[in-house]
């Protein structure tokens, strides 16, 4: 997984049927040679922006998710608590 | 999922029979570290040049196909609003 | 797989449901262009601070669990024998 | 995918069982950051060496070939058309 | 696939029940942008240090094995002939 911190959120009105009803945000990596690197993720677990969030990629992403069938590759899987520092 | 803009289209006349009538869009991702980076996406909702796009990638991009059986590891899932700002 | 030393454990209480129970440590990638590369994995293997794992990332991840159904694209799957040098 | 140029054939005769046969060529990325990449995939289109071409990578490309149980993360699935430009 | 060089074996006691017996080497990508990148790969078919490998990665790394059930990521399928150039 990736840490990363929200910093937007991302509207698209004109897309994949079974993405009606997705929240999509925009996230920052946080931390180490690939910070600054955007990735645009799938929220369920109502992430706020400014907050720090656990990001899994990749098929895993899917898991995430009630539906195997559905195109996405990130997924917000976590918060990270806020007095955790690193 | 990568946030892109769309920059040309690619003709391959010459492919894999499964791809056959598919059409392919050079994006390039927008924003942060990666930001120039090219991909070259399939896309079945028709994204012009120019619109910025949410791209995804790896296995997941096959889940937009109606066929799980086709080489494509990226795809066009959505036409990010002209009025979302980031 | 990745070499990597593990430097923190990371805590997130509100996340998936299947998380619950799992364990995450931040490690980071040693040795190479993508040294100082920042990576979260599950650790099932009590991998302590400070010491030098070998993580596996993508769909391979998951094989690592007992569950196919959960989002983790990393974990640590062995640790490196500390008289191994490179 | 990603768009690459042919820059040289590999021969491996020591190799996997399942890989016996198969043609592979070094592509080089063409366009963006990550133009200069180095990558092998497998050629089952007869790609000729100074042709730009579409290389599908991960789980994918092994749709391209007529087994699923072949250790192929890179396949050539198309020649992008000579008076194509970009 | 990648083109890569064995430069090392690296050794872990504690690890997966289902990585023991296996070998693991440490490769370093050969050629363009991506030189000196570290990767840690399963070996099956013997590769010696100094010995120039192809190495399969992600999911496809899993069909060089016996078992599907494994946490590998990379696997080397293939040593390059020593008098093939590039």
């Amino acid at each position: 997984m990736i840490a990363a911190k929200v910093i937007d959120s991302i509207w698209s009105t004109r897309k994949a049927d079974s993405l009606i009803g997705m929240k999509f945000m925009m996230v920052e990596v946080l931390g180490g040679i690939d910070a600054g690197r955007i990735i645009i993720a799938a929220d369920t677990i109502s992430a706020g922006i400014g907050e720090r969030v656990l990001v899994c990629t990749g098929s895993s992403a899917r898991k995430m998710l009630d539906r195997e069938d559905i195109p996405i590759d990130a997924v917000i899987v976590g918060i990270i608590d806020e007095d955790c520092k690193f």
